[in-house]
C-alpha cells in the first residue's frame, strides 16, 4: 500500500465519500420514500407499510421487514434486459435484495413493530458503483419515515421503539494497491479486492462481505479496508440523522 | 353533457391539461432521457440506441423502435407485486408496451434510421392516471434526443430525417356526463368512458382507443371526446417542441 | 377516397360482411358453445359457468365474466409456437383476451347474474383476419346460451335478466385509400389504418380501437370507418338474434 | 372374465369401436389436416411441413417428425386451466405429445423424407376417452396428406416413400372384469386396467402401455387385451386407408 | 432370435440381472432411504412422511403417495442442464416421475395409510441404463421403511397393513435380435425394442411399457420380453425382501 | 467471550473441525468427482470439462470455471420443494452457486487453462450445517482431478499450471458468546453471528462473509472469528493435499 497515493479519478482522498444527497418524501404514495445519491449512483427507495405479516409469522405478535432491489434497464452504461421480460430474477438481484433485507432487519425490534410488514423497494435509476450500499443507506431513511408514519397511525403501540439504531453501508476496495472508500464504477472494475460493509450507528458490524476480485487479500489489507469502511459508515450515519431531522 | 360543468377536483376546466413538465437529460448513460410529469404522474423515459436490428430485420437496411413500460411496485397507492418476482408480465403491461412502441414507430422513417435499434424504457415512478399517455409524450422527447445523438455519431446518414413528425398522447373521458381532458386517477376511476388518443404534430390520429367502462357511449359523446383529445395533443406537441428547443 | 372502388379481392362491396355462420351447441360439455365463421376465419367459443366468483368479488352478490383467447399453432399460414410450450402468453394474446372480456362484460348486469362466473374460451381454429371480432361476436351467442342454461338451473334468480343487450364486433380499415368493412387477411396486411369496433345491439360503442398501420389518419377517414363499422355490427346483431332464435 | 358380458353403456359389443369419422382437409392452411372422431371424442390434427430440420440433425440428410398434443380448456366436462396461462405444460400433456411423436416416427423413413420437418398438432376439441389414440390415428392421415403435399412440391425426391406403413392406436381396458375395446370416458374411469396400443398396418406393435389402475393384471388378462387391441387397430387401419383413398 | 446368443458386453447371460445392491438408511433425515445400484446405475431414493394429504383428498380418510425423479447434471456421460436452471421440467422427467408414483401406489392401501402423505424422491447419482426401474425398485424399499416408521410413530392405526405387496421393475429389450434382461446403457442405445415392466411380488403386472425404437415388434417378441421381465422382477423382489429383513 | 467454554454439542473444542472425509472418483462419468463429508454434511461434487468457453469469452484464449449448487429435497430435516418443480431457483441457491464459482476461480489461471470450461456441480445429499463450505472444499479436489485429466488429454498446454494454489472454506460463528469453528446445524441456528471464510492454501482470503444473525458484532469478535477460520482452512488445505496425493 502506497503512503502518498495519487489522487482518485474524481479528485477524492482515499477516505472520502462521494457527494451524498438524501431527498425524503419523493413519492406521494409511499409511507416512506427517499431518493439517495452517492455521486452519480441514484437509488429510489420506498417503504410500504401493510398491516399483517406473512403467513409463517401470523400470531407471533412480531412484524417483518423485507426488501426488493432492481435496476432499471438503462441505469447502466449499456442497456440490460428487464428481469420481468426474461421471466426470472438473476442471482445478483436476489443476492442484493436479501442483503438489504437482512441489513434493515438488524435494526428492527420485531416485537415493537407488532404484526406489521414493511417492504423496502430499492430501484436503481442510475448506477455508478455502490448501488447496494446506497440502497441500504437510503432504505434506512425511508424505513424510519415509514415507522414514524405507523406510529402516527397508532399501528405501533405507544412507547415502543421499533428501530433500535440506524444502519448504513459503504463499499471499500483496493485499487492499484491502495485501499479506497466508496468506489465509483471505474474504480470498482479495477479493484483487486472489493468489500461491502454494513454498520449500525454504534459502529458495530451487520455484514462484512469481502471478495478477492483478482488477488487474494491478506489480513493487513482486510484491516485497512475495515478501518476505512467504519469511518465511511460513521459519516453516512451522520448524514442520515441530518436528513431525518430536517422538516420535510 | 352539461354546458356549465362543476369545476374539476383539481380546479381545472374540462379542456385543461394538468401541469406538464419535461426534464431532458435525466440519465447520464442513456442516449436520450426524460422525466415527464402530467401532474402527479411521473414517468422516467430513456431511449437506448444500439447498432444493428433484430434478426428478422437484418439486411433490410431499415431500423427498429420498440418500447417497454413498467410501473415501480410502489408507484401506486397500494404496493403491487413486481412482475419480475411473479415471473411474468401482466396483460396490461404488455398492452401498454405495445401501444407505446406502435405510437413512436408511427413517426419513424425506418429507412432513414438505418439498421439501428432504439429501445424506449418507460418506468412509472409515480402514478396518478394517464401513465401511458405521459409515457408516449415523454418517450417522443427521449427518442428525439437519441436520434440527434445517433446523427452526431454518424450512425444515421447525413441529410436523413428519421423522425417524420412529433407524436404525443392524452387521455379523455366522460365523468359524470362531462367530457374531460387528461384525467387524474380520481377522475379515471369514476369515468363512464375512457379514451386514449395518440396524435402526430399535424393533428392526425395514430391511435384511438375508447372503452366504455360503465355505459356504452354514442357517436356524439365520441365526437366530443375526440375534439378534446385533439386539442390536448396540440398543447402537448407545443410543450415537446419547447422542451427540445431548450439548451440542455 | 375513391368513389367507385375496384371490387374487393373476394368480390365484396366495401360495406359487405364476409359470409357469417354461427353454429350453436358445438360442444357437448360446455354450457354454451358456438363455432363461428367470418369467411375463412373460424373461432370455437365456449362459455363455462361455475358457481362462485373470484376471491376479490366474494360476498358482493355480483357475478363475473372473463375471457381467454388463443390461436391453434397452425391456424395461420405458417405454424406459430404454442404459448404453453414457450411458457408465457404473448402480448397480443393478452390484449385480445382482455378486449373480449371487457366487451362481453359491457352487456352483463352483474347483480342479475348473481355470484356466478362465466369464462369464455375463444380458440381460433383457422385465421383469415378478424379473429378478435369473430371471437366477440361468437362469444356473445355462447354467453347467451350459458346464461339461459344458468336460468334453467335456477342459478340465476327468476325475473332477472343478466344480459342487458347483445354485443358484436367487426373490423374496418382503409385499404388503398378505400374504407372497407370486415377485412380478410390479405386486406388486413395491406391496410393503412385498421380499426376494431365493438357495438351493442342499440348501436352504441363499447370499444373503438383504431391504429394507423402506415400513415396517420384524419378525422374524415375516422368518421367513414365508424360509419361502416356501425352498419356491420347492426348486421351481425341481426345474425346473432337469428341464431339464438333457431331451435338447437 | 365373464363370457356373456352385459351390453356396454352405449350398446357396443366388447370388441366394437365407437363410430369413427375422419374428415380430411379441415384447415385451409395446413399441409395435412384432419378432424377425427372416436364417438364424442374429437381431435383436430394438423401436419405442418417446414424445410430444414432441428439444429442437432442438420447435415444428416434425414428428416424429423414431432408432435404436440393439447386439450382445449373446455374439451372436458369441467373447465381445465390453460397450460399457457399456468406457464407450464403438465406431465400428462408432455407424456402424450411424446407418445404421438414416437408413434408417427415409427412409420417414417427419415432418409426418404430428406431434411424436412413435419410437426403434428393434435388439439382435442371434445374429450370422451381415448383422446391420445384418436390423436395418433388422425395424425397419421394428416401426415400422409402432408407427405403427399411435400412430394407434389418436390421437397421429397422422386421415387422415395417416406411412409413405410400406416399406424393407428386404440385403448383397451378391463371394466368390471370384462376386456373392452376403445373405452369411452365413463368406461375409462371405471377400468381396473387401462392399455393403449399402437400398431402398424401389418399388425406389429409400436407401443404397448398398460397400467393397472386398481388391481395388478395377470398374463391372461394382458393377452386378452392385446388380442382386442390388435383387432381394433386393424379396423382403424382400414378406415384410414378408406379416408385417404377418398377424393378430397 | 438367435438360440445361442453371443455373450453380453459385460459377460451376462440374456436372463441375468446386473449386480444389484440395496443400502438402506443412507440418509439420517428421511423416514426411509436407500442407495440402490443396478450395476453402474446408482439411484438415491428417500421416502418422506408428512401428516396430512393434498387438499383434494382432505377428509377422505385416505393417504397419498407421490414421486419425483431427477438426474444430477453429471450423472450421465456428458453433463446435462439442470432443470431448475432451465426453469422447467422436461417431458422425460415428468413421465418417469409419474410412472414411479403410479407403480408405488399400486401396492398401497390408502385407507390403511390414513391421511398421511409419502413423497418418494429418486435422484440418479450415476446413470448407466435402467434408472427408472432401479428407482422403482429402490423406492419400494425406502417406502417400506417409511411405512414401518409411521407405524412406529402410531401415525398408522394398529393392525393395518398399508403395503399390500412388494413392487419392483426391470427393463428388457431386443438387442441384435436377442431378448435381454436389464439393459445397460450401451445395450439400451442399440436396442430395437425397449420395454419397462413393473410387477408386484405375486408376479402380476402394474405397468407394461414397450416401445419399438427401430422396428415394430411382433407378438412372439413381446411374449419373450414379458417372460424375461417377469423372471427379473421375481429376482428383484427376493433381493428387496432380503434387504428389508437385514437389521439396519 | 468466555475463556473456558462448555464442551460443544458433539464434544469438539471450539477450534476443532468435524470429522472430514474426502472420497475421490465417486462418479465414473465426471472428469473429477468427490464425495466430501464435514461430519453429517455430505456434498457430492463433480467437475465436468468441456472444450470451448461461453460465447462472451470466445477467442480470448482464456478458460472459464463456474459452479451450480443444489440441495436434494430431503437433504434437510423436513423435505423442501424441488426448485425444478417450482420452476425457479431461489435466492439462497443462486447466492451459494455464485460464491462457489468465485471461490474456485480465485485459484485458476485462465490463460493456462486455455479455452476450456469446467463446471462444478455441488449437490448436497445430506445437510447438517456448512454445506457451502464443504462444497467449496470438495469442489477444489474435483477441480484438481479435472485439471489433471485435461492435462493428460493435452487439452492444457504442457508446462502450464492452471491451478495457482489450493482453496478451502469453513464456517465460523459466535454461539452463546463463544467463537466456534465449523458449525453443525444445531450450532448454526443458535449462532449470534455467522461467517463463511474462503482461504487459499497460502492463508490469504478469497471471501469473507460475516452476518449478524441476532446482535451486530464488534471488531474484537470479528478478529476472533477470522483467527479461527484461518486455522480451519489450514487444516482443510492439508486434508485436500493428502486426498490428492493418495492413489485413487
Amino acid at each position: 500500500m502506497s503512503s502518498t497515493p495519487a489522487p482518485r479519478i474524481d479528485g477524492r482522498t482515499p477516505q472520502q465519500l462521494r457527494p451524498i444527497t438524501i431527498e425524503r418524501g419523493w413519492s406521494k404514495h409511499a409511507e416512506g420514500s427517499v431518493l439517495i445519491s452517492f455521486g452519480d449512483t441514484k437509488v429510489f427507495c420506498t417503504a410500504s407499510v401493510t398491516e399483517g405479516v406473512p403467513r409463517w409469522r401470523k400470531g407471533s405478535g412480531e412484524g417483518w421487514v423485507t426488501a426488493e432491489y432492481s435496476m432499471l434497464p438503462r441505469s447502466t452504461n449499456t442497456r440490460g434486459d428487464r428481469e420481468a421480460v426474461r421471466g426470472k430474477i438473476g442471482g445478483r438481484t436476489h443476492e442484493i435484495s436479501r442483503l438489504i433485507g437482512r441489513s434493515l432487519r438488524a435494526v428492527i425490534d420485531y416485537k415493537s413493530l407488532g404484526e406489521n410488514t414493511i417492504v423496502l423497494d430499492c430501484d436503481v435509476l442510475q448506477a455508478d458503483g455502490g448501488t447496494r450500499t446506497a440502497a441500504i443507506t437510503g432504505a434506512y431513511v425511508a424505513l424510519a419515515d415509514a415507522v414514524a408514519w405507523a406510529q402516527g397511525k397508532k399501528l405501533v403501540k405507544a412507547g415502543r421503539k421499533p428501530l433500535t439504531d440506524t444502519v448504513s453501508a459503504v463499499s471499500v476496495g483496493i485499487v492499484g494497491g491502495v485501499p479506497l472508500l466508496d468506489l465509483c464504477y471505474e474504480e470498482d472494475v479495477r479493484a483487486e479486492t472489493d468489500m461491502n460493509v454494513v454498520c449500525t450507528g454504534d459502529g458495530r458490524f451487520v455484514e462484512v462481505q469481502g471478495t478477492a476480485e483478482a488477488e487474494p487479500f491478506d489480513r493487513k489489507e482486510l484491516n485497512a479496508l475495515l478501518d476505512l469502511a467504519v469511518g465511511g459508515c460513521e459519516d453516512l450515519a451522520a448524514l442520515q440523522r441530518e436528513a431525518l431531522e430536517a422538516t420535510r
